[in-house]
């Protein structure tokens, strides 16, 4: 890995963003492009880097080590994936967690046949939060973990109030309940039901001469989303909301109880906790560790489609095994 | 691996009987028994597990998958470990970071000319420390890491004061500094020194009639140890040494905070910790994961030295890479 290693970007929201602006603080690496499905002509990068159609993007198989796919789960990424994995190395992170093996098979299918490298499910969760999980579970065969989310802004929360008649603008913060952590770090080992482990917190613009009354009812019943928690609705105005609401920040914790000795009689618990002022620009950091990794397994000829759980820890790192050994070990 | 994984254990102190307890919670691993160098007869396993002689291990190299060697890093490691990896696949947890380049090549050496495989420095730190390091290091470049431990009990220390004239008995607890802790969290990316990070509390049992002031005077500027740090030093009785410092707690954190953004002006926190009630077991929870996937690698032709950083994550779960993922990532 002496030449710097080319990176292009598949979608240019908050994640493409984050990745373009990430490639600066990696010298190994070299951004290429931002290809989009919008008129290349009609956006600009942060940095100035070219911007391409993505309906031209085979054209540079030959010019591109890892491709990032930053595209959205729900409908994005189940097409996308496999199929720029038939060209190019690729990443990203598709986060519905029940269809990952049905994604898995399909990126798989397409990387493992055109002897590319594929990673899919990559970020901080599913990502950093899964190796935790996998370490702990490990460490620990006898005992619990408990994964929490927030204080932070959940995308797909605001998207679905945002739905709703009348709203015009809405941010939802997804919040730890401070209780429920504290008995999971105290080993107590409880079982918590979903509105014991986090609340939701609604900040909402909604139109002029709207129904607030019928908003936050709506909101509080919406199946899935916010039934099954407590949840806070307050209404803002759009100037406060610009003031107060830009950020998407984001974090949480995976702890895992557990217990060793003769009798069990020795507990330990496990922390890795995340606090984020910016989901996407450090979900963007951790695709970028994961490309140098999957393009260096693709130059050993190890093709097909990997998690998070398949990287060697030093393939993440620029430095030489002897200076990880020297330095962090 | 539908067949059991053989484990034997090379040194029976207090890390080799917390093996001889985790195999138990690893349904996959069966342990083939406990090699001493004191006399086999006189050493009883709690577990019931048979006791060889150290000297008869060689014997053993058919019937055992991975060699866990329980000495100490100061003389033991050095000289067991890479005689041990001639015939075994071996895992130690060297812990003297400066002879860490050594100790990989002689062992190197030694497991790759006999198609074996090792594991050295494996543990919490070195070991899931390193690993938080590294995954850290990676996917925030632009940043600063802090690695503090404790409250817990440096046996390392302990011994020291037991040296010392006058003392019958000795217990050092690290403890690190609550304000040092806070502002890294916080993110002010302090300057630390020595003393500022940890203090150190000393609770000796001394010898009827010693000069307990001279020996508070010999600790408190014993250098290395403990001239650069602020230390407590408390007499007690041997009764209270039994009843309150019997057990082996640690533990520690490691955090990592830096920057992303146009301006860097997104800040970022993560941090690992680990609260254990005992150092020995957990540790050796920790060595039988990575037995795991050094068995495996073995299984695969890739011998030599390796340390945590090489292993796949996945190499070290009982569950199958599809069972992973649909559980833990």
């Amino acid at each position: 890995m002496n030449e710097e290693m080319k990176i292009a970007i598949y979608g240019y929201g908050n994640l493409g963003r984050g990745v373009e602006l990430g490639v600066r603080q990696n010298p190994d690496m070299e951004l290429v492009g931002v290809f989009t499905r919008r008129d290349p002509q009609a956006v600009k990068t942060l940095t100035g880097v070219p911007v391409y159609a993505a309906e031209d993007v085979e054209k540079f198989a030959e010019k591109v080590d890892v491709l990032i796919i930053c595209g959205g789960s729900a409908s994005d990424l189940p097409v996308m994936t496999p199929a720029l994995a038939k060209c190019f190395n690729v990443i990203d992170s598709f986060d519905t967690h029940a269809r990952i093996p049905e994604h898995f098979a399909n990126v798989d299918q397409a990387a493992a046949g055109s002897c590319h490298t594929a990673l899919i499910s990559a970020g901080w969760d599913p990502g950093l939060f899964s190796l935790a999980r996998l370490y702990m579970n490990c460490v620990l065969p006898e005992g619990k973990d408990y994964t929490f989310w927030g204080r932070g802004v959940s995308q797909g929360h605001s998207d679905a109030i945002r739905r709703i008649p009348g709203v015009k603008d809405a941010r939802q913060y997804t919040v730890p309940v401070p209780e429920a952590l504290e008995r999971v770090r105290a080993g107590e080992n409880p079982e918590l039901t979903t509105r014991q482990k986090h609340t939701r917190e609604c900040y909402v613009v909604a139109e002029d001469g709207a129904d607030t009354a019928l908003i936050e009812k709506q909101i509080k019943e919406m199946p899935n989303y916010f039934a099954d928690y407590d949840t806070a609705v307050t209404f803002i105005t759009e100037a406060e909301m610009k003031r107060d609401h830009m950020e998407l920040p984001h974090g949480g914790q995976v702890i895992r109880t557990g217990a060793t000795g003769q009798e069990n009689g020795h507990h330990h618990v496990m922390e890795f906790s995340l606090k984020l002022d910016s989901n996407p620009e450090f979900t963007a950091s951790v695709l970028l560790a994961c490309a140098r990794a999957i393009g260096r397994m693709h130059g050993r000829g190890i093709y097909g489609c990997k998690t998070v759980f398949d990287l060697a820890p030093a393939d993440l790192s620029p430095l030489s095994p002897e200076e990880i050994r020297a330095h962090l070990l």
